[in-house]
């Protein structure tokens, strides 16, 4: 199969589990059970299939669960052997060998028989042995040696999490802490008017109204790290349901310091196996920060388009970056397509967490069956804010450029400076000149001074944006 | 108790249940289901409840089953004494009787109970008998008779909301379109700027942007009209189960042509009355209605205080009317409050979207055991929709006016208008007339013009705002 | 390109943009607007394409708008060459040139533009011409004549939503209904346990049990054809902004006729195109439906899989097909997988709900940005819940059997037939029966005539399940 | 007022603010500001006011603040009349006189001038003053001095999210902690028959089966925990719009060390102001803590729900206390009514998840404007799950008995135990055992025998229920 000649065999073998004989197609490295899953659901289409992060997952866990299995006993050979197939497995070589679906079993029972069977008849291969065969690397006995789908599934569940939270989340949010860091200090000494409720308000600089968006991401960063006491635990060694009945006291916490060493991640065996599979309370807890993050997000780029509206009719204090014609009817329209891009992924995430949050609900006694559903869910989102923080990143927040002039333009005429006439004539009496000079279409120096309540130099000497920006 | 002298009976009595005996206040009408009730159920404090809505509901139901069953044979004298317990239970005169939570059993049997309760003892009190004794009116043989909570309860979610529906929530959608038909009749030819993306874009009349709110308003009533054929069905005479046990044939039609007649709603008997119990699908499509109008009124909201925002350094549109002061620390700042009230009340509607769902999805069997839930919320949601529908009308969009200079300003300095020279000079050209513009702070006609692209005449006999309103 | 000798034309060609120029592989028939958007949102990876539900739907969309632009005046020859094109693109001959994920410009502007450059360089390529050279058949001027991606994306939403309603959704419902239909006649005479609480109660048969599922199914399709008269209301001839600016007057009506005579699906032209392009609130209240119908499908397979818990310490009233080998561990154990599928894809559809809703309730002004996000898991919602009742339908409603034995097992010794004796004997006393019984662990009739409230023969006449089905 | 001769003074007195003279209540503190929201808001009736616990909170902050700016050369006079008037509104002596509904300003500035009127008024009356004149003691320059709604309201958000959360939270898991780990104790050697996917599995104890719900509520503390970095940090200190203009430097940390040392809890200045005020990230955060914890409620809710189904058709493995009557039709049912109240507040908490994300994800710029929307969930949620969970640990989790024959009875029948025999056997020899016995209806032993697979002395040694406990 690997090799050039089993290309030429065409046509299908048979394999066979407990509930009898299917044909299998000759090229694929999976069994019985991964053939009797794509007949039992036909649910989604390709684009709907396990994530492969799961797959690679599960290739470590399987090579790692041999090694230990080998130090209680496992026959040295046949270790060896699963360990190479599991490497191809991670390496991403077999890939096209896991074609099951999200929707299959809430165990994902048939995920993990789907990897049991491709180790078995791939380590079979390299021993010059007979595909289906079961000899001499067994999928169930062997390959499955001490575990059951229902401790490996949610292990391979939170290594596939906290991988890719490692090589994909984090860097992302870096790169985006990185991005505003850079523009904070490109705008520091821009001082513009403030808003609330989408009304002017007293100033402040634009390198501080970003500084809020920088604060928010760098939390993000923190509450996933929170989680991570919880998201470490693996639930590999309860087998069936908890009790991890047919393992060797101690498989547990080897195998977990062995998937630990391995990936480099601070994995540790769970304290309740019962409570690891039964429940995903903590792929809950982690994906509510995501949830958290996209709610971040969607408020900076929600901001970030308003600063830019425009170019003639809109706030306009900023232009992003021009990436493509932005419309097919409009000429030399440029749109903000990826704060658009950003926000929708935040409201994709955010359906995500009330789906896991269901997911995590359910299930009845020692096991929730809602386990391929949470996983799929948590993983498109971190790989949808990852790719999205990054796009947005690159594409938009570091081409953005402040347009000083309409800056200054809308800082100067705004009322709310106003505000730093209270100390010194009282809240009534500033109130007095703001609606004063709104409705007469007037400065407020000038409304100031024609209602008689303080002299021109009182007013330059008191109102200064660039005393405005902090206490005093 | 309902008269004077009782107020002085100060103390207990002892009502019995299944379960024993049970002190109960001197002054209340319940008896000790209730009083059990209170004991076991002490979740959420005084704001938690059951909607009254839902009381009166039951009021009705209870007097119009006394009067079917009245048909079937029960004492007329027994009837009457019911029927008159329950008037005063639907005119609001008892309601300090129900002291019950929301967060009781999820079948709502303790409110049921509690009605059946006060009614027995109103109407034994009527009669000059002995509160407690239940005779000669039971609560369960009697006031309860051909029923079950488990078909009451449903029935009484029914009745509520189509009430509350008819009476608070069409007219506040009324009145909001009528609202909405003012203003598009005051705007109807104001002309400015389109805004895509928060882009400037192609022009449109004022009017013309408000009448796509009042088609959103439109559309709401017809959504929940669509609702009316599944919720106008009622589950009294399904009992237990839903096999109607312990009722008379004939009695489920009665019964709710009893109350169609009552309420001059036209309800009518279930067509299945197992599902009628087990599932309350109708209301979480109906309460998907209500999230459609949420969201409708979300993007309503949001538009029309940025349509606001200013009023010197946003877009400033249109001015809201001045309500109350804005600011404890800005003197003179003026907010759209009303959209914020509008907008997190939105807010709150669809978060009572999932957990309605939540409740409508779950139960086992032959019930749903998240009634309360479901219908406190649905209930809270007509509620404050309905309130910050006619809270925002008349706070808000009465007194908008257009600032006309402003929307002219901005719309003759515009580049979009460029897109009514595709159909003369093609797109890829009229691009770069408008990109020109941009880029040189210049007028479309200078750059145009300067371009060699048309002349000053083409330029005017082309583009004119008025002309862009609608196809040609 | 689709002959064999472009296959060899490797590498690249340039096309152009109003941005520039830009390489395209020469293997594509996109264009520069396709090959910018690949650039800059590089979100998801492969699995999140824009499903080909709306190219399809774009295709029809470009085909109809051509036939109507050529009776307004487009040269023949080009509108029979993008009709041409626009029909390999339903054909789905052209798949491999649509890549732009669904995290684009919220417009879908660019997989609008995407449309445009296939069908200009396919009808080009058709007409012998060269490829980006926009001639004669220009992807603005005139693929996209009289449009703009803001009408069009959502017409296409529209279509594509409605076409897979028609060829998946209802079939799949229809199918279920049918599975039921043929069960519940199956089921009819089988008496069984009740259960309201989990807790044991009154007799129903096994049949009426699942009339409850049917008429949650029946009711689905009725929800779904209630958003008819929205959903076939079609954006077309809103142009940018929603007043038509650059179509003809009559355009989009001629274009709506022609798209429901050529899909066969009864569209008209949206009443209103200024809330046709700023607004989903259909698109909502669709998937509103779908949301219901999730909450719906949980609780049935919820049901099902607790019917048929065991094999002997549950229920086990039903015995669910044995589709594939349950356990990697626990040799022998079948698993109600398809219940499991069944509710996973529930819960992820009530995610999507949220998504949707969210998505529905934002963008400013003129034009919502969240299309595609709000379109894709409608989609992907009717995709899912189709593919997953039919699944359902066939390998696990179809092979249900009734446990007769053991439901007969289990009514005879409920206690919950004590509720017959209510009429004859009273609530109070038929409650001392039944904890009497409880109490002592013996059958209802011990009690009845150990507490001597009525005799033998009493009893054998009163307690009849067979009498307990409906009202008497 | 508070005194018996102001009972007398019926009738109004005129208060004014920027906006001019209003009428308010001779029996009410409140002023202008209340007076107009009162009138402006008439949005959900009295249950829908702002959370008294915010009102508290508000007293806290305002005395507190006192005392710094006293410190800062607030009058000493001035400083102690509203520290007094403060103290009585923490006392809830004045809790009348804070009519406001959540659904105003989305910063909160009526409630934030509502308790500047009410301790300004208070304390003039202390003073012998005359309410509504602002002197001595003036609502907005001596009670809001160097305050804004803007910073007041969010630090009022944590400080009374952080007090109900030590007060009212913890100790509520802490009891329910308690309350499993006593039944863990009693349940320690009761060995009964697993289940997954609802269906018979490997065994376990009683109290394994319990440990995984005492874990999830212990981890539901840490979750809690880990949110504290981020809630002990306050807003106050950045007035309008983060920079702290009309505040003293050090007046921001000064006033978090006051409010610590005031409310015992270890408060800090929030490190960015800008952050603190225009979002909400960490109560969405928080508040996804108390989801992940109502999704464990809603698995520990239904799990035992299910052991306790029956009493003789269900599952029956154990016995819930028995509280009331469950039914008002039919005698002497007995429902889990403890477990239906916990997962309906399940239900709402997963709901009110929504509605804070939103709330949380939505604002422009310098404020987040819908702070009374996020803040009362948070409080809601909190106190439903804090009482839920008393509620549900006195009245149910405390009187759960065993039923230790039924169980028995079950874990001796059930076909799983054949797991023990894969190491002995191999899994596909085991899976035939089990098969066999299953289709033959007889014994695992019986089967084993029957198949010649292993002898009767080595399937006792081997199949043990109580060596199936854990690795071996």
């Amino acid at each position: 199969m690997s090799g050039e000649n089993t290309k030429n065999h065409a046509g299908f073998r048979v394999e066979t589990d407990t509930f009898g004989d299917i044909n299998v197609p000759n090229d694929k490295y999976y069994g019985a059970n991964t053939a009797r899953s794509l007949i039992n659901f036909n649910i989604g289409g390709p684009s709907e299939i396990m994530p492969i992060a799961i797959i690679r997952a599960f290739g470590i866990l399987k090579k790692c669960a041999a090694q230990v299995n080998e130090e209680f006993g496992l026959d040295p050979h046949i270790a060896s052997l699963i360990v190479k197939a599991a490497d191809e497995v991670i390496a991403g070589k077999l890939d096209d060998s896991f074609p099951l679906v999200i929707w299959q079993t809430g165990s994902g029972t048939q995920s993990n028989m789907n990897v049991n069977e491709v180790i078995s008849n791939r380590a079979i291969e390299m021993d010059g042995g007979v595909l289906g065969s079961k000899k001499p690397v067994h999928p169930n006995d062997h390959v499955n040696m001490c575990q059951s789908s229902n401790d490996t599934f949610p292990t391979a569940m939170h290594i596939a999490v906290a991988q890719e939270c490692f090589s994909r989340l984090i860097p992302a949010i870096d790169s985006l802490v990185a991005g505003f860091e850079s523009k904070i200090k490109e705008f520091e000494s821009i001082i513009k008017i403030g808003r609330t409720h989408l009304q002017d308000a007293t100033p402040l600089t634009l390198g501080q109204e970003f500084s809020a968006y920088l604060q928010q991401v760098l939390y993000a960063k923190d509450r996933i790290k929170s989680t991570f006491p919880r998201l470490m635990e693996l639930a590999l060694g309860g087998t069936a349901v908890g009790t991890g009945l047919n393992t060797k006291k101690g498989f547990a916490e080897k195998a977990a310091a062995k998937l630990a060493e391995d990936t480099g991640i601070p994995f540790v065996s769970a304290k309740n196996k019962f409570e690891a599979l039964a429940a995903h309370d903590t792929l809950v807890e982690f994906h509510g920060m995501l949830n958290v993050f996209a709610s971040s997000l969607m408020k900076i780029g929600n901001d970030i388009r308003l600063l830019g509206s425009g170019p003639r009719c809109g706030i306009g204090e900023i232009s992003l970056p021009e990436n493509e014609p932005g419309s097919s009817i409009m000429p030399g329209k440029v749109n903000p397509t990826q704060c658009e891009a950003l926000t929708m992924v935040a409201a994709q995430v955010m359906g995500n967490q009330t789906a896991v949050t269901i997911g995590g609900s359910q299930g009845h006694f020692e096991l929730n069956v809602y386990k391929p559903l949470i996983v799929s869910n948590v993983l498109r989102s971190i790989r949808l804010i990852s790719d999205a923080c990054i796009s947005f990143n690159t594409h938009c927040l570091q081409g953005i450029s402040a347009n000083k002039d309409r800056i200054q333009y809308l800082r100067d005429n705004s009322l709310m400076l106003v505000t730093a006439l209270n100390p010194h004539i009282g809240y009534d009496n500033a109130a007095k000149i703001a609606k004063n000079a709104h409705r007469e279409g007037i400065s407020l120096k000038e409304s100031a001074i024609s209602l008689g309540l303080l002299t021109s130099e009182q007013f330059d000497s008191w109102v200064k944006p660039e005393n405005m920006l902090g206490p005093n």
